[in-house]
């Protein structure tokens, strides 16, 4: 027994595990389905695109027939706008968004918050607080929460100019915690000195708990990460203080590595099931 | 004139660049004294390795012959060591870096601390703060101040477990302002909420200024800097900040980017004189 604050005890039961869909992007949606029935996992995560591939009533009825559980809808969010033509379309696509995610039987949709359009990153946090607070109460009449997720700083070019829990939090504890809490990927904050301090204040906000492990070196920017105990990240360490935050929901593995989509489908999905309950 | 905290009013002079060696690693040191003195710059900040390959004395007799200036001696740190052989090693190689530092004519040792050598980052961090401890006296009574410098939290796997400038002055703050302070690499901090905020305690703390750009995408964790006003760094805004700390020091350009080190040297000092005017 451990006597670190918040360390876990032993390993997350098997089902916690949530497949996040692009661990296994070799796959397509129907694939994935199929795969985790035959390795008894449980819950899966999809993303939108490949969700749009199979049509969205399609995609909802062969998830909801295999008996699977939905733990998040990846992603909305990409709030900073070049104009008044370009936020309303991100607008709409944001509530599209919602509407997939309740659709999809899950009441979590995760924020990637966009990236600054040029150099006035105060301006881009600004409106993405905005963006967030347009969507919110359409989100809340759909059942759906909206989940911010800090993204690792070396993302902030591309996808988020929200890289820290606690910014994340700062917005979310402007709206119901049934409206509007974080997302924790492991990934994107387990550098962070002010984590331990950060997740004691985010009682009742977690609303997703995402793993993977932090490779040395990193061969990529994006599609560098890797399966959880290939890296240094202390995942049980963080996996105790999300929970004593009182999150106890599905753990989502998220691994975007280019060497892992070359593996046979059914072999990383074991893969992935070994690696949850030694290194989670 | 700008509104904006902090921000700096024009350009800054160009008697404060300082040229960062690694920036045009395609020269030798005597290249790089040479080529600044033939660009009128006046003020260098060399490496240790280059420096080592020239001799000591030499390199020091050859940088004050050209009448030049040094910002600062990069790098000592590396602090978490596996056992006490390692560590012993580790503290006789910062001596001797002090040493260096003094024999170049600088009052400023970058360190760059060390990244964590397993899972466990909090030790690490402990051992970071544990080294500063047992270097300062000895860098004091030579006359050289440690500048710790956060780095970009992507490289904590491979080169600093200290990635905020926040927790680079919670160590620094240990001690006298005239034994340890922080370099704020621009960099390595831009993407921070709490930059204005922890800028605002580093009063008299900021014994070195870095700058160079973040390039979108950035096609390389360690060697895809970008040159002032390539990136999406508010360098002028970070600047103001930085001043208003205190600070009106040199301003030290590192860009590491491999791209710009197949330049001819004279074409890269050329380019490096006309941006530090443009954007910094």
């Amino acid at each position: 027994m451990s006597n670190r604050v918040g360390a876990a005890d032993g390993a997350a039961p098997l089902e916690r595990l949530s497949l996040n869909q692009i661990t296994i992007d070799q796959w397509t949606l129907p694939e994935v389905v199929e795969g985790c029935v035959r390795a008894g996992i449980t819950t899966i995560a999809p993303w939108r695109e490949p969700v749009a591939k199979v049509g969205l009533d399609a995609a909802a009825r062969l998830i909801a027939g295999a008996g699977l559980a939905v733990s998040s809808l990846c992603r909305g969010g990409f709030f900073p706008a070049a104009g008044d033509g370009e936020r309303r379309r991100a607008d709409d696509d944001n509530r599209r968004a919602v509407d997939e995610a309740a659709a999809l039987g899950t009441d979590v949709l995760v924020l990637v918050c966009g990236p600054p359009l040029g150099r006035d990153l105060a301006r881009a946090r600004t409106e993405i607080a905005q963006g967030i607070e347009r969507l919110a109460p359409y989100a809340a009449q759909h059942g759906v929460r909206l989940g911010i997720e800090p993204l690792h700083p070396m993302m902030i070019g591309e996808r988020s100019a929200i890289v820290t829990l606690g910014e994340a939090l700062d917005i979310a504890l402007r709206f119901d915690a049934d409206e509007v809490g974080v997302v924790v990927d492991a990934y994107h904050v387990w550098w962070d000195p002010a984590l331990e301090r950060e997740l004691a204040r985010a009682g009742g906000r977690v609303v997703g708990f995402h793993v993977s492990d932090w490779l040395v070196p990193t061969p990529d920017l994006l599609q560098g990460r890797g399966m959880m105990g290939d890296g240094i990240i202390d995942l049980r360490g963080i996996r105790g203080l999300v929970e004593a935050a009182g999150y106890d929901g599905p753990i989502e593995v998220e691994v975007i590595n280019r060497d892992l989509w070359r593996l046979p489908g059914d072999e990383l999905v074991a893969l992935t099931r070994e690696r949850f309950a030694a290194a989670v």
